[in-house]
C-alpha cells in the first residue's frame, strides 16, 4: 500500500464511521422525529411540548403541566389504595365523572389517531393512513444499519430467542395469579381479544386481516360472506343448534364457514363460529355459544318491539346492541379487575362529547405483543371434579355437553389462572413466545426503555430494577442484553412483577392502557353521532347496552340455575388449579389425562415439526404436575445448535430434564397437517363422548351413551343445587340442527310486552339476590377487595346516563 | 259473503290502511330519527337541540341559536358583496383566522363523522361504519312502501327520467359561465373529483370502489399493484416517456395497467395513467401529465435533500407533499373561485387543532350526485385557433402534443365553459343526467326541499321560487311533480339559478360547502400529529405544500415560457367558447369537426346502442352551433314509449328535430364495445397525427409529418410570444419512452444546494410578475372581480402558519 493509497483510506474512514445514521442513538426526546441530514440529524419538534436540538427542553407551560403532574406510579398507587376513599368518590357522580373523563381523556390522548407510523415504512407515508392491511405502531423501528440491533445500546447480537424463552419465560412451576385471576377471565380475554388481534403470517408479523377494533367480527365473521353463512336468515337470528336440549353454535355441515380443525374432529363435532380458531379450546367454545344465544335472545326481544322489522334489521341492530353489551361488560368488569383499582370504572361515552376525540382507531402492533398473556393459561383444566390436561381440553367441545354448559361456567370462575410474570409461560407457548422475539427483531422494535419514555414512564436505569429485585435474573438479563438500554419490549413486557394490586406489570398498564381506552372509546357507538336510542332500536335496545353484565350474559341465557360467574376467584372460595392441592375438592378429579402441562398456543405460528410425543410413564397426578411442566421445547430443531447464551448449568440441569412430554402442538393459523393428528389414550376415549363419536363416526352422536355420566359436580365447591341442572335434559346429548322457528329457546325469553322496563328482566338465571351462588359465594355486602363487584349483577346507576369503566383490556 | 267475513273485512281494512308507515311523511325534524312503533311513530331527538314528538321544539340555547344565527342567505351575501370591507378583513390576520376557523368549523359540523346512514341500509347498521365500499348519506332514504315515491308528497308517479332530461334540462344553446368560469377549471373539477367519486356501477348505484377522500389514487392508482405498474423505482419517480422532448405518461405498453381505450387507438397512443378513465379527454389528459411532472420533479428536490434515502422513501413523501398541493390549490383557487367569496380563503389546519373535529372522511352518495356538473362541459374546444368538436376531442391526447402543451394550457384558461343551471346539458351528457336520476329513485332518495332542511335553508315552497322566477318551467315542473316537496334532489339543484355572484346554485353551495370542507380538512395531512415538516421530508417539502398555487404547478413543468393558466377567463381577455363569436380570433379557428354538439359524459354509464350516427350535411361553424345541439336522444330506446309526461307541443317540435345527429356516445365504465369504433372523417385523419398513427399501425409516430403543423397560434388573444414554444422541439413528436435516470428534464430543476429557500425557484415560467401574459392578461394591481387572484402567483402570506382556502369544491 503507497501512502497514497493510504491517505485516501484515511480520508474514507471517517466517512465510513460518519455513514452511521446519526438517528441510531434515538436522539429525539418526547416524540420527535429524527430526521437524518448529510452527517447530522435534525429533531422535528413540532408540537411535542419541547424544543432544542433534541427536543430535550420543555417550553414553559411544559414544564408547568410536568411538574404539577404526579408520576403514573403515584397515580396507581392513589387507584389502587385508600378504599375508604374511593367509596366515597364512587358515590358522587360529580367526582367520578371527573375521574372517569380525566382517564378518558389522558389515556387516549397518548395514542396517535390518525397513527403516525406503521409496519409497512419507517416514517409517515399515505399507507399509514389509507392501508388498513397493517398494523400502526407507536413507535417508528430502529433504523436499518445501526451499530447494534436496538441501535446503539447493547451488544451487536442479541440473545437467541430460544436462550431467552428457555432462561426467562420457560415455566418451572405454576404461578398462580395473586389477585385470583380465573380461566373465565383467561378465556374472556382470548375470545375477546382475538377479534382485532389477527395477524396475516402469511404476509408478515406487521400484517393484519382484522379490521382494527371492537367490531364482534369473532361472533359474525370478518366478512360478509362469513357472516352469511352463519346467518338463520330468520327474525334476524344466527343459525344453532339444539345440543341436550341446550343451544350451541351450527354444525359446520349447516354453516360451511373455513374452521381450523384437526381431522380427527368428526363431522358433528366441528362448529361454525364467528373466528376460525374457536374451535380449538372449550373455553372459547364457551364464549361464543353464550354470544351466539345473546343475539338471538336479543332478536327477540327486537321482534317483540318492532314487528315490522325484516330479518337484516333484526340481525344488524342486535349486533350493536351486542357490540355496547360487550363494551360495557369489558370496561365495568373486565379492566376493572385487570387495574385492580378501587375507583369504580364505568362506561359514559358522553362524557367526552364536548373533547376532542377521534371516532376511529387502530391496533397497534405493540398492543399486539404486550397483550401476549400466556402466562395466564394453566396447564390443566378442572372441570366438576375432573381434570383434564391441554391434550385432552384441545378441540374437546364434548367436554362442555358433558359436563353442561353451567357447570363448565362454573367450573371456569373456580379455577385460578397464571399470574403474569417471568417463569410461568407453559411450554407450548414458549414457542409463541420465541416467535414473537423473532417478530419484534423482524419488526425492528425498539427496546422496553424507548416505550417507557414514550408512554410517560421513567426508563430503567438497572436490570434489577427491571426485575424487581431478582438478582440472578438481572444478572443473567445483564449477561444476555449487556445494556438495559437493550432490553427488547416484549422480553421486558414479560419480566417485570405485577404491579401492585394489579393483574399486570407497570409497563403493559401503562403501554396497554391507552390502547384500550382508545380503542373502546372510539368505537363508532360512542360517537354523539350513534350514542341514541333509535341505534339500538329503542330505549330497551339502549338499555340493554347501558346494563349489560358478564353474570347477566351467562345467566340470562342458560337452562337451569346460574354458577359463579366471576373474572376471579372469590376470596372465600378456594381455587382450583392451585400447584399444590391438599385442601377443598380438587384433589378428587378424576385425572383424565396423564401429561398435563400441555398448553395452547394464543396467537402462534407453531409448525407440524414441532409435534412432541409424550411419553409412555408420564401419569403424574394433580400434585405432581409442577415438577414436569417447565420443560423447553427445541423450536424448529435450532435450540441447541444455534443458540448464542447457553442457560447456566444449574438451571438447565433443573430446567430441561423432561423435555420430551409436554405438549401437543396445536397449530393455529392454518397450519395443520394430516401429521398433526391428535391420538388419544384409549383410557380418555372410553368417557369423553367426542372420541365415541369419532370412533363410530357417526354424524348424530349417541347420547344415551355418554348422558348423564356426572351429571353432578363432585368439587365440593361446586354450589350443586344451582350447577347441576334440574332435568337432566341438558346433559343429554341431543343434537338437534334446529332453526329459529322451531322450538325456538329463546321465544320465552321474549317480553310479553313491548314496554322496555320489562325486557331486562331474564326468565331463569336472573342476577337478582337469590342467584347469589349459595356456597361460599360472596355476598353483596361482603365482596372481597380482588373480587369487587361480580356477583352482584345490576349495578345500582347513581345519576349518569348510562355504563360504567373505561378500557379495552387494561389501565 | 256472510256477516262473519264481512266483521272480518271490516277489522282488517284499518289494518291496512294504518299499515302504511307513519315514517313516511317525515315528521321528524331537525335531523331527529322516524322509528316506526306499532301504528305510530317516534322520534329521537337526540342531541338534535329539539324536543317534542317531532323534534320541532327548540331547547332554550338552540333557540337563542336559531335566533342569532344569520340566514345561508345573508351569509352568502355578506361574502359575496362589500368588497371593500374584504379587503381590509383579508389583510388582518385576527379577524382572516377567525372567519376561516367559522367556516371550517360550522362547515363540518354539518356533516355526520362518522357516518349515520349509509346506501346499504335504511337505518345506522355496524356496515355503515365497517363497510368501505358503500357511499355513505346525510338524509336515510324514503322509507320502503310510501303512499307516494317521495314519502307522501307529490304524485303518486314521479314523471320520467326522460321527461326530465329533455325538458328541464337539455342544452337548447350554449349557456357560457357567468363568472367566465373556463375549461381548465372545468377539467380540474372532474381530475380532482374522480379520486373520489369511484362508483361502482356493477355493483350498483351505491357502491364506490374508491376511499373516500384526497388520495390522489387518480395519479397514483388505486391499488398498490397500480402504483407499482406506475413508478420507475428509480429516485421515487413515476415512469414517464418524452414526447417532443417534454415528460408525458408512459405508453400503456411500458406499464401495463387497464386502461379505458377504444380499439382503434394504436397501442403507441395510449397512455398508463393513475384512473383508467383519463385517457378519455385530453383535458384531464393534461392534468394527469402535469402532476406526474411535478411528482418527478418534487422527487428531485427531495432526492437532494435527502441523498441517503432509497426510491420508496422519495415516492412516498413526493406523494405526501402532492397531496398537500392538490389541497391548498382546491381551497386557494378552486373553490375560491367557486364561492365567489370577496373574503380570501385559505388552508391552515392549525386553525382546527383546537377544535372537536374528526380526522376521517366518507363519501356522501349526495355529494356525488350534487357534483354532476355537466353544464360546464362546452360542446366545442378551442385549442390555439383551432376548434375540435367532442368526437376529435375524445381520446385524442395527440391534441396535446400537436399544439404543445403549453399552448393547450393556455387555450383551456381562454375557453370559458358552460353555467350550471337548467338547460344547458349537452346531449350526451343528458344520459348521465337519466342515469342519475334513475339511480337516485334506486336508492330512494329525499327530495331536495328535505335536504335543504337537511342543510339548515328553508325549503322552497313554490316552484316558482325554486326556478328563479322562470314561470314557464315552473307550470311544467309543477305538472311533472305535483307537490314542490315531492322534486328530486339532482332535478332540483340543476333546475336552481347560481347564487349571486357564484358558479353554483344556493343549494349546492350550502350542500356541497359542508362535504368539501370536510373532505379537505379531514384529510390526515391536516391532523395535528401530521402537520409538520418532518412529514414532507422536512422545511422544504413543507414549504411547497403551503405555497402551492395552479399557476406554479403548471409553469415550473413546463417547457418554454407560461402562458395564462387561471381558473376564470380574465375579463379583459376575450373568452373563446361563446356561443356567438363575432369578435376576436375564435371566427378564424379552423374546424377540424363538423359535428359540434358532441359531449362526454363525466361519470357516465352509456351503453352501446346509444351511438348516435352524425348527420351528414351538419356541417356547421362555430357561430351555428346554438342551433342544433340541444337534441334529445332516445336513453336505451325508450324515451318515446314509456314517457308518462310528453313534454307539450311546442316544446318537442323544437326539441327533437336533430335528435340524431349530435352525439358520439363515450362509454366510461368499462362497457366499450367493438360497436363503438370511432371512425374518424377523412378530413379529420389528414391533419391529425393521431388518426395518421393509427393508419400507419406503428409504435412509433412519425414526428415529421405532424409537428410543427400549427407551431403558432392564430387566434388573436394567445400571448404568441409566449405560448408558442421558442424552440420547435417541443412541437416534435418525438416519443422516448424514458427512464429518470436518461435526460431526465427535471435533473435541472434539482437546486444546487439544498437550502429550503432556493428550492421554490423554479426554472422558468416562474410565477414572478414577469410571467404574467403580456396580452390583456390582468395585471396584478387591476384584477377583475371574476379573477381575483389568478395570475399572481406566490401569495403574500401575512402572518399565518401557510395556506388560503378552505372547502373541496363548493362552499
Amino acid at each position: 500500500m503507497n501512502g497514497a493509497m493510504m491517505t485516501i483510506c484515511l480520508m474514507l474512514l471517517p466517512a465510513l464511521i460518519v455513514a452511521e445514521n446519526p438517528c441510531c442513538s434515538m436522539p429525539c426526546q418526547n416524540t420527535g422525529v429524527c430526521m437524518r441530514e448529510g452527517d447530522g440529524y435534525s429533531c422535528d419538534c413540532t408540537r411535542t411540548g419541547y424544543y432544542g436540538q433534541n427536543c430535550d427542553i420543555p417550553e414553559f407551560w411544559t414544564s408547568i403541566k410536568v411538574a404539577l403532574k404526579p408520576s403514573k406510579k403515584t397515580t396507581h398507587h392513589l387507584l389502587t389504595n385508600y378504599k375508604w376513599l374511593w367509596n366515597i368518590v364512587n358515590r358522587i357522580p360529580f367526582l367520578s365523572n371527573f375521574i372517569m373523563r380525566a382517564v378518558y381523556k389522558i389515556r387516549s390522548a397518548t395514542v396517535d389517531s390518525p397513527p403516525v407510523y406503521h409496519t409497512g415504512h419507517d416514517y409517515t407515508s399515505w399507507d399509514t393512513y389509507a392501508d388498513r392491511s397493517y398494523y400502526t405502531r407507536a413507535l417508528p423501528p430502529v433504523p436499518p444499519g445501526c451499530p447494534t440491533p436496538m441501535g446503539t445500546a447493547g451488544r451487536k447480537e442479541l440473545p437467541s430467542p430460544e436462550y431467552i424463552a428457555e432462561t426467562f419465560l420457560a415455566r418451572r412451576r405454576f404461578i398462580p395469579d395473586r389477585r385470583r385471576t380465573n380461566v373465565l377471565f383467561n378465556f374472556m380475554a382470548q375470545h375477546f381479544t382475538h377479534q382485532f388481534f389477527k395477524t396475516d403470517f402469511k404476509k408478515g408479523a406487521g400484517r393484519t386481516w382484522g379490521d382494527h377494533g371492537v367490531d364482534l367480527s369473532h361472533i359474525y365473521g370478518e366478512t360478509v360472506e362469513r357472516q352469511h353463512q352463519l346467518r338463520a336468515f330468520t327474525d334476524g337470528k344466527l343459525k344453532f343448534q339444539r345440543v341436550g336440549g341446550e343451544v350451541y353454535p351450527p354444525s359446520l355441515a349447516d354453516a360451511p364457514v373455513h374452521m381450523i380443525y384437526p381431522p380427527y374432529v368428526p363431522a358433528e363435532k366441528r362448529f361454525a363460529i364467528g373466528h376460525e380458531f374457536f374451535g380449538l379450546l372449550p373455553g372459547l367454545f364457551v364464549y361464543s355459544t353464550v354470544w351466539l344465544r345473546e343475539h338471538n335472545r336479543v332478536c327477540d326481544v327486537m321482534k317483540e318491539l318492532h314487528p315490522d322489522w325484516d330479518d337484516e334489521r333484526l340481525f344488524q341492530t342486535a349486533r350493536l346492541i351486542l357490540t355496547g353489551e360487550t363494551i360495557n361488560i369489558i370496561i365495568n368488569e373486565y379492566v376493572q379487575h385487570l387495574s385492580g383499582y378501587n375507583f369504580d370504572l364505568f362506561w359514559d361515552p358522553e362524557l367526552l362529547f364536548k373533547d376532542q376525540f377521534q371516532y376511529q382507531n387502530r391496533i397497534f402492533v405493540e398492543f399486539n405483543h404486550l397483550y401476549h398473556w400466556h402466562p395466564l393459561m394453566p396447564d390443566q383444566f378442572h372441570v366438576n371434579g375432573t381434570t383434564y390436561g391441554m391434550k385432552d381440553y384441545l378441540f374437546n367441545s364434548d367436554l362442555v355437553f358433558r359436563h353442561g354448559f353451567g357447570a363448565t361456567v362454573d367450573a371456569m370462575s373456580r379455577q385460578i389462572a397464571g399470574q403474569i410474570g417471568p417463569k410461568n409461560i407453559g411450554p407450548v407457548n414458549l414457542k409463541v413466545a420465541v416467535e414473537t422475539i423473532k417478530h419484534e427483531r423482524n419488526l425492528r422494535m425498539q427496546g422496553l426503555n424507548q416505550y417507557r419514555k414514550r408512554f410517560g414512564i421513567p426508563p430503567y436505569k438497572t436490570f434489577l430494577e427491571l426485575t424487581g429485585g431478582d438478582a440472578e435474573m438481572a444478572a443473567q438479563l445483564e449477561e444476555a442484553y449487556g445494556d438495559v438500554d437493550a432490553v427488547e419490549l416484549y422480553v421486558g413486557l414479560m419480566l417485570e412483577q405485577p404491579a401492585p394490586g394489579s393483574v399486570t406489570s407497570e409497563t403493559i398498564i401503562e403501554l396497554g392502557g391507552p390502547f384500550s381506552v382508545k380503542g373502546l372509546l372510539s368505537n363508532p357507538l360512542c360517537s354523539p353521532q350513534w350514542w341514541r336510542p333509535s341505534t339500538f332500536g329503542g330505549e330497551a335496545g339502549f338499555r340493554l347496552v347501558k346494563t349489560a353484565t358478564l353474570r347477566d350474559l351467562f345467566c340470562r341465557n342458560m337452562d337451569g340455575p346460574c354458577g359463579l360467574v366471576t373474572f376471579a376467584v372469590p376470596e372465600d372460595v378456594t381455587p382450583t388449579g392451585l400447584p399444590q392441592e391438599g385442601e377443598g375438592g380438587a384433589a378428587q378429579d378424576k385425572q383424565t389425562s396423564q401429561n398435563d402441562a400441555d398448553l395452547v398456543p394464543v396467537n402462534g405460528v407453531l409448525s407440524s415439526q414441532d409435534k412432541r410425543q409424550p411419553k409412555e410413564g408420564d401419569a403424574s397426578q394433580d400434585t405432581k404436575t409442577s415438577q414436569n411442566d417447565a420443560d423447553l421445547v427445541p423450536v424448529n430443531g435450532v435450540l441447541s445448535s444455534q443458540d448464542k447464551h447457553q442457560p447456566k448449568e444449574g438451571d438447565a440441569s433443573q430446567d430441561k430434564q423432561t423435555s420430551q412430554n409436554d405438549a401437543d402442538l396445536v397449530p393455529v393459523n392454518g397450519v395443520l397437517s394430516s401429521q398433526d393428528k391428535h391420538q388419544p389414550k384409549e383410557e380418555d376415549a372410553s368417557q369423553d363422548g367426542f372420541q365415541d363419536a369419532k370412533t363410530s363416526n357417526e354424524v348424530k352422536p349417541q347420547p344415551e351413551e355418554t348422558a348423564s355420566e356426572k351429571p353432578t359436580a363432585k368439587n365440593e365447591e361446586a354450589p350443586k343445587n344451582e350447577v347441576s341442572p334440574k332435568n337432566g335434559a341438558s346433559q343429554k346429548k341431543d343434537f338437534q340442527s334446529g332453526s329459529p322457528k322451531n322450538g325456538s329457546p329463546s321465544k320465552n325469553d321474549v317480553p310479553k310486552n313491548g314496554g322496555p322496563s320489562k325486557n331486562d328482566v331474564p326468565k331463569n338465571g336472573s342476577p337478582s339476590k337469590n342467584d347469589v351462588p349459595k356456597n361460599g359465594a360472596p355476598s353483596k355486602n361482603d365482596l372481597p377487595t380482588a373480587f369487587p363487584k361480580n356477583g352482584a349483577a345490576p349495578r345500582t346507576y347513581v345519576n349518569r346516563t348510562s355504563c360504567k369503566q373505561c378500557d379495552r383490556i387494561e389501565l
